[in-house]
Parts: C-alpha cells; sequence; structure tokens
C-alpha cells in the first residue's frame, strides 16, 4: 500500500532543509533534490506508475490505460493520445519553503492513489510529472525543464548555462531531446498559492485565470576601483552608488504602476569593506499585470539608473536573463474544472508567479492550475504554509479535476 | 650576491596575481601569501638576516650589531636595545594592487643592501618585518598582525574571528605570544601613497604626518524573505531597500562634512532573484580627520538607515568591528626624517589609510612613514602604480632615513 499523504509530506520534510532557518535549499541536480527525484520515481514504482525520463532530467509517472490482450507483446512506449498530465517540480529558491513544488508532486501522486479507491477507471492516461529546476535557482533560468521538454529553450541554448560557481548545465545532464508531452492532451498544476486571495475569498482552492507576464534583468554596475580611505569623494566612480539608486527606484516606480519589481541577488567586485567597487551587478525580477507595464516599468528603472550612472561616472549594460508574455490558460478549461462543486464553483484568480504551467500554456497545451490556500501568503521562504486540512482539500480537488478531464 | 629591487619586483609580480583582472589576490595563511612569506625568509637568508618569527604569523630579519668576541658563545635571542624596524605587509585586498604593502618589504631589502654596498655599519640593529593581514582581508580585523604582536588585539579575541567561509584565525596559526618589538626603539614603513598629495607638491617622497581615524562597521539588515512576484510592494519587509538608502546617505553625508565613507561589501540572504531578501549585511567604512567627526558621521548615517528601517518595517544593527583613534605620528621624528637632503625638504603629509606604522606608533613606538608617489592616486585596484624610478627614489630615502636613525 502506497504511502498516503501525510506520510509522504513528513518524509519529504527533512531533505535539504537548513538547521539554522528552516528554509530548504534543493537546487537542481544537486543532493538533496536528487534525493527527492529518487523518492518520486520510488514512489511511482510503489503506485505501478510506469517511470520515463526525458534526457534533460525531467520524470513522468504513467498510469497506463489498461492493455488491450492482443498488442500486449507489443506495448506502446506512449501513453496514448490526449493523456492528462499533472505535477510540478521538486526544486527549491534559495532557502525557500516546503510547499512551492512538492505540494504539486505529493498532491499528484495522493490524487491517484484516491482515484483508485474511488474506483475510477481514467478514460485517458494520466501521467505524474516532476520538471527539473522551475526556480531558476542554479542555472538562471526559470522553469528551465518545461521550456527545454516543450522546445521554448533549445538544449544548444541551456547546456552553455553556468550555476554561480561556473559549473555548466551541460556538465550536470546529458541533454538531448524529451518526448515526455508528445501525447499530453492537457496539463493540470497544484500549487501553493503565493498570495493571499484565497483566504480573501474564504476558499481552500482556487483556479488560476493567468500569469502576469514577468522577466529577469541583469543589471551590470562597472566603475573603478579604488582605495575607500585616502579616495576623495568627488574623485570616485561608485558602481555601489548607481546601484543603491536603482533599488530604490525600482520600488518606486512599481508602487506607482501598482507593478512588482525586486531586487533580491547582488554580487559586488571585489566586495571588500575598504575597497570602492569595481562592479556591481543585481538582478531585476519585474512582474506586470500587462506586457505592455511591465516594458514601460523595466524602461522607466533602466532610465533612472542611466541618469544616475551619468552622474556617477559608471557605466550601466542591462540584460533580459528571460521574459515571459502573459499566459492566459483556456478560460473554458478553468471554467469547466471550477464549476458545479458541492459548496459552490471554486474561485478563479490571477497569479503573478511564474510555473510550469505557464511554459506548457504557451507551448499549446491546454492548461489549468488549481491552488491551494496560504494562511499568511508567504512564498519563497521558510514561512511558507498550508494546511494539511487545506492539502487534503486540495488533493480531493485534483482527483475530482483528473476524473472530469479523463472521461 | 642578493637579488636587487627590479629583481625582486619580477619575481613578485606573478604572485596570486588574477589574469582575469590583474589584480592581487593575497590573503593571509593561503596559497599566494604563503609563498610570499616562503619567499621573504629566502631573502632574508640570502642577506644573512636572521629570521625571527612570532606565534601570529608575524616575522623580521634581523641584521644584528657584531657579536663581541667574549660573549659569542652565547649570543642574545634579542638584537638588543633601540632597534630601528622597517617593513610593511605582503598582503593584499581582494582584487588589489602590487605595491600597497610588497613595496614597503621589497624596498627595505634592497635599502640593507644599498647601506652595505655604502660602507654603513649600523649603530642599533636593524630589522625588516613583514606583519600578516594588514588589510583585514580575510578575518576582517585590520593590521592584525600588528594589533596582536602590540597587543593591541589579545589572542583570545583574535583566535576566534572567521573568514567569509567560518574559517577560525586560530584554526589556522597557532597563536600564543611575540617578543618581536620587545627591543624595537623606531619603526619606519615605507608605502605607496594612496592619494595624490605628492603628485601635487611634484615629490617623489614624503613622510606622514598622521592617520586619520577611522572604523569598519557591520550594518545588518533584517526583514522578511517573501516571494518577488505574488508579494504586493506595500505587503514587503524588505532589507534591500533600507541598506540601498544607507549606502547613498553615507555618501551623501560624507560629501557634505568633507569626510570618507564607503560601503564596499555586501552579503545578501538568501540571494536569490526571486525572493525579497531576508537580510542584507553591509559593511561601512568610514574615515575621517578627527575622531569627532568619525563618531558624528557614523551616528548621522546610523540615524538615517534607522529612520528608513522604521518605514520599511525592517530591523537593522549596527555593530563597530574595529575602530581606530586618530595618530599622530611624532613631529619630531618625522621632521628629522624628511629634513636636510639633497633637493630640500620632502614634503609631510597626512594620510586617510591605515597601516601598521599607526597600530606601532599608538602602541608608544616612536614611528615615521614614507610615502612614494603614485601617478594616478588609485589604490586597492589592479591599476596602482608607481613608476620603478620613483620606487628607486623610495629605497634610497629609506636606506638615507635608516642611516640617521641608526648612527
Amino acid at each position: 500500500m502506497p504511502d498516503d499523504f501525510e506520510r509522504m509530506w513528513s518524509d519529504l520534510a527533512p531533505v535539504g532543509r537548513s538547521a539554522a532557518s528552516g528554509g530548504y535549499f534543493r537546487q537542481p541536480f544537486a543532493t538533496a533534490e536528487r534525493e527527492l527525484a529518487a523518492w518520486f520515481e520510488e514512489q511511482c514504482r510503489a503506485r505501478d506508475l510506469r517511470v520515463e525520463r526525458d534526457d534533460f532530467g525531467n520524470v513522468v509517472g504513467w498510469w497506463d490505460l489498461p492493455v488491450v490482450e492482443e498488442v500486449a507483446q507489443q506495448p506502446s512506449r506512449n501513453p496514448g493520445p490526449a493523456a492528462v498530465l499533472t505535477g510540478s517540480h521538486l526544486d527549491s529558491v534559495l532557502d525557500g519553503g516546503a510547499y512551492d513544488g512538492p505540494l504539486g508532486v505529493v498532491s499528484a501522486l495522493a490524487a491517484v492513489d484516491l482515484m483508485r479507491s474511488r474506483g475510477v477507471t481514467p478514460g485517458r492516461p494520466v501521467g505524474v510529472s516532476v520538471f527539473v529546476e522551475e526556480e531558476g535557482s542554479r542555472f538562471g533560468l526559470a522553469c528551465l525543464g518545461s521550456r527545454l521538454a516543450t522546445g521554448a529553450v533549445s538544449w544548444e541554448t541551456a547546456r552553455a548555462l553556468r550555476d554561480r560557481d561556473g559549473v555548466a548545465l551541460g556538465d550536470v545532464v546529458a541533454g538531448g531531446s524529451s518526448s515526455l508531452l508528445a501525447d499530453v492532451g492537457t496539463f493540470v498544476e497544484l500549487h501553493v498559492e503565493q498570495g493571499r486571495d484565497l483566504v480573501d475569498r474564504g476558499a481552500a482552492v482556487g483556479v488560476a485565470s493567468e500569469i502576469w507576464p514577468h522577466g529577469r534583468y541583469r543589471f551590470d554596475f562597472t566603475g573603478a576601483a579604488n582605495h575607500a580611505g585616502t579616495t576623495r569623494m568627488e574623485d570616485r566612480q561608485d558602481p555601489m552608488l548607481t546601484y543603491a539608486m536603482t533599488a530604490l527606484a525600482a520600488n518606486k516606480q512599481a508602487r506607482l504602476a501598482g507593478q512588482r519589481a525586486t531586487f533580491g541577488r547582488v554580487a559586488v567586485e571585489p566586495n571588500g569593506t575598504n575597497a570602492v567597487p569595481s562592479r556591481v551587478t543585481a538582478w531585476l525580477d519585474a512582474r506586470c499585470s500587462s506586457d505592455d507595464a511591465l516594458a514601460t516599468l523595466v524602461e522607466a528603472i533602466t532610465q533612472q539608473a542611466s541618469d544616475r550612472a551619468g552622474r556617477d561616472g559608471t557605466a550601466l549594460a542591462v540584460t533580459a536573463e528571460s521574459v515571459s508574455s502573459s499566459v492566459v490558460f483556456s478560460p473554458d478549461l478553468a471554467a469547466a474544472v471550477a464549476a458545479d462543486h458541492e459548496g459552490g464553483d471554486w474561485p478563479i484568480i490571477p497569479t503573478q508567479a511564474g510555473h510550469d504551467a505557464g511554459i506548457l500554456s504557451a507551448a499549446g497545451i491546454p492548461t489549468a492550475m488549481l491552488f491551494v490556500r496560504n494562511p499568511t501568503g508567504v512564498s519563497h521562504s521558510p514561512e511558507e504554509h498550508a494546511s494539511i486540512a487545506d492539502c487534503l482539500v486540495g488533493v480531493s480537488a485534483l482527483a475530482d479535476t483528473l476524473e472530469r478531464l479523463t472521461r
């Protein structure tokens, strides 16, 4: 008998957890995340789900349709047309929470168990998926696994991505191709909510309407290293000042526009107390309600940064490392998933967070997302939380959804 | 025959040099700096200078007085009273220049050679010294070796200092005591100038009048980690904003007061692009023309930081990691060193940079500093420079000074 939700959840709890912060460090292709990947395959085998891997580290456990007797000698490698895929990711941001990613994977496995306990025989294959490096915490490109699986990014481009230690993606995974999505007709991702819409609406689960457009932009500020004591203030070309003003400008512009802008990652060279820096590199994370608003926001921040660079005698280069346009999930599918439940329709809400679901949707696969209520709305932090009761409502909602979609 | 100045200089040139930037990474008790320490002892032996080490990693090569025949069977370990010590350091800041430190050591060895070639027999012992971790680039406390040798900091305190990887000073050096300075009557440090006073005055060498008071202060800004996309701007407690405003405030306050303030080192947690940081730690380097001005400047910056922290919902803790009061070098000694040279008196100028000379002076040892002209004034940078011609003038000036002081 496979582990139930609570058993699976408590098994994952210690993996990659920092004793100091209580947060998770599950970076792709490193020890903790690899332990989770092995755990996932073991859970698939315990459920007789056929494990299929692609060349990028993505994995699906297939609940295949019953094999017709006369073709049983030559089983098809593929699950057949119009399969319904559900799942999420197992990697975390640096010092992240327990729920972002794993909740969708554990709930998918538990939903398979629930469907089977209900005696459901799906009319279509069901797959439970794990895509790698959803957070981009190691190689800098969010949704890397799903981008590779859909062809949104080529292996030629991705293999050269490097982590902070200079290790290339091509050094840690073979690369090649993926046929995991070849026969997928629908994708459903369950995820902890990363805001408080469901709290405000008093609902344990909801359905996504859209993902805001968002992007990551690297700002390279360069100046001139010098002695922090002997160099007169007026003789400096200090890129830290240009960066500092840019961080404040990003916050102010986002507030004024009702959008989101964050500088959460910074690297300083040489990063010595008694030296004016030669270079400050900082990454802007920007999210907006429309593609135009995103372009306008980034342009305004870049303009203020450039003006300040002129006054500081520093130089600025801005590189868009990834930009994702607005994703509007199929309204018909969202409505079909959300409607006619005991206790009423589930709310349909937007999100500002990127997800593999957004990549699959943009690749033309009809996609839906389920959210599970998060009492504080906090995410990407050890404080991220969902109650077990709400998680179990989520499992049931996902099982209901899979039943509807595989009829 | 010992190596001459230019040969020594070119031998040191490749050690710890980054091919990428051309700057030096000579952190204490690491490979490159240990190679320099071994080189120094070899150079001492090539000159028949008796090598004496203390328990902290500081080293002196002694040019002892001739031993009187009848006591030769029981040579004193100490060089005798009122020795004249000269030297500097071999460690560098991160990505530093070639001259800051090594110029004083190489010039001291070359000055011994020059005195000998002139047939000088000093009336007092002469020592060539190397103090470790002058820059504080690894363990955070500048002039660590000279502070330990003078007792300005205790081993009990120093042994617990940790580098960025968590390695304690007590793990890399034995610790204990030092008698290197027991019989030192005068200390002279030659150093590349880190400003442009000598350029303005058209002089190749100058003498220090004083060192500005200076300090290092750690600013810990703490907030709440959260998702960079889904967290509304008004719901954030983002310590990056408080830090950014503080960096700008430090610059502005220092400009207004005619003093110096720098944030050159920053550490962010978790330092992920898509997470509002939980913590930003930044180090303020402040230098002022008086102790009062330093206290006032740091107070003003701290006040502005605290006010902003209140508005950002973040917390601030400020820790003074090291504060050095004003050091006024003996005016009589400076005048005696500077006066009556061919071509006129050498200029006497202040400096804003800390030096081991400041520590020894504060410990009651009469101390002088010689500066060698730096065409751009740039220091703590690969761009740091002095011409070979000026360096050789420096060697001659140091030999002249040692002759005067050992008569």
